[in-house]
């Protein structure tokens, strides 16, 4: 049982409204990895330069994050840099230089070709397709984001022909399906040809949509947001690492799972970069575990 | 058992993007009443001028409502005009014409002053105090909306220090307190004097904050939404018809009474004016609130 995922290990410069952050750690799989570890075992597969500070690899390590895949070339890292005004919401992109990761073209292992779970994080569709071809896992979950869906739609949509769920975030899904409302837009992405879409909407919670049905999860509310970078990857992270751990994919895990992906999320939202979710433990999430139950159960109590 | 309301019964003019609904039955204590009329007794004060067709009348009467409250006086009824655009959330007033209304200062029998729970819709702070100056009920509950919390402010904080809850949207929320947050929002108006405060947020759910806490409740999801016209005060209907029919105000009953509030918003939506909202029956009810469980129990399955 474990995931591999493929992903971005990043340099990120953020600016909030509280103050700046320059030259923290990001990139889609540094948050998915250190999220899903907490629940699973996993292989990272990205790319780095020579400029990545290496205490964040040995953090990885220290997680028991296997980094085999993790390539070091000279070079540079991937470097984002964004913005978020006082809503906290969507980040506005500054500057993105894919620098060492354009090129980045992933030949994977055995092992990493069969951990159960295979994550494809927010990359180039044709990375996707490109990874989906060589994985025998027997679950592909996959991410994906607007200039995606803006400049590879195609690609993009033969990516979900071949994945068993997509988590993506409300805009990227009214984008993605032309619809306005988050029912019929995860309705017409299952139609695309994926079995089960998560459709993230921050504060607001998370919406499931399968071909069976459809329900809800509230997210854990946070009084002090400082820095949603990263957010999203964390859910997936939560998510899936539950998911794995349990072994089972029935509606029961999966509710449960939705539950630990906006638990794990609602860390990574408290301080900048991965701060809070680098120093958690199990004690920790069960605790705020109890708490999410204790606000959403107005059911089981009569 | 049995709630007083006082509020407005209008002719609404409202434009969807589906099409035109003019000269409809609208108001807020119009879909408050019948709302909590599937729950328990309620006693309507407003007034209509003599335009206002009495079939409507006879539907209130039918629902069981206590309409000795109405005034039926020569005049014009209070008119207003809206356009939803495609995300069907907040209309924007194309026109409001109080007439009747503006001048509207009810003098509450006996028997109206005494039922448990009094209800103040969305009307002139002022107007709302003097009303709660009357009242003699156990619970009282308010509405407001962004025009008296930007022309009265004064006066509508001298409400929240009388009043034992305060119903409002998240743009309320935020207008009223300047707080982005909205659970900083909502401990913000419990420190202006109210004990509990209920956030709507439309298809996001609904946010409550009291002094000991806070909990969420998401929406009952509908894919196809023709009118959210009067939504929020269905919400309150149910809510607040809940709680009367229970007599107790404990998480448990509120936690409850939140599902079946947001289920009877979801009937309103669903169709133009009140015209779900009038045909409906218990079973109808129960049946919405048993899907509504199965969408969110994700956390006693285990």
């Amino acid at each position: 049982m474990g995931i591999t995922v493929v992903g971005s290990v990043a340099i990120d410069n953020v600016i909030t409204p509280f103050g700046k952050n320059f030259n923290a750690p990001g990139g889609s799989a540094t948050y998915f990895s250190l999220s899903a570890s907490y629940f699973t075992k996993v292989r990272l597969i990205a790319v780095v330069g020579k400029d990545f500070p290496k205490k964040y690899i040995t953090l990885l390590k220290k997680k028991s994050i296997n980094v085999d895949g993790l390539e070091v070339k000279k070079g540079k890292t991937f470097r984002w840099k964004g913005r978020y005004g006082w809503d906290l919401d969507n980040a506005e992109t500054l500057a993105t230089h894919l620098n060492l990761f354009k090129d980045f073209k992933p030949v994977l292992s055995d092992q990493q070709k069969r951990e159960n779970i295979l994550f494809l994080a927010n990359i180039d569709p044709e990375l996707q397709l490109d990874v989906i071809k060589q994985s025998r896992s027997r679950i592909i979950a996959a991410d994906t984001m607007n200039f995606w869906i803006g400049h590879k739609k195609k690609k993009l949509l033969e990516v979900l022909k071949n994945i068993d769920m997509l988590i993506l975030n409300e805009h990227e899904a009214r984008q993605l399906t032309k619809e306005g409302n988050l029912l019929k837009a995860g309705r017409a992405i299952i139609r695309y040809g994926t079995k089960k879409v998560i459709i993230k909407k921050g504060e607001d919670g998370v919406l499931f949509v399968s071909k069976r049905g459809f329900f809800t999860c509230p997210a854990y509310l946070m009084e002090d947001i400082y820095d949603p970078t990263g957010a999203g990857d964390t859910f997936a992270g939560g998510f899936l690492g539950y998911l794995s751990k349990v072994g089972r994919l029935d509606d029961a895990a999966i509710r449960r799972a939705l539950v630990y992906g906006t638990i794990m999320a609602s860390f990574t939202v408290e301080a900048y970069d991965i701060k809070s979710l680098a120093k958690l433990n199990r004690a920790k999430i069960e605790r705020r575990f109890k708490v999410f139950k204790s606000l959403c159960s107005f059911l089981p109590l009569y």
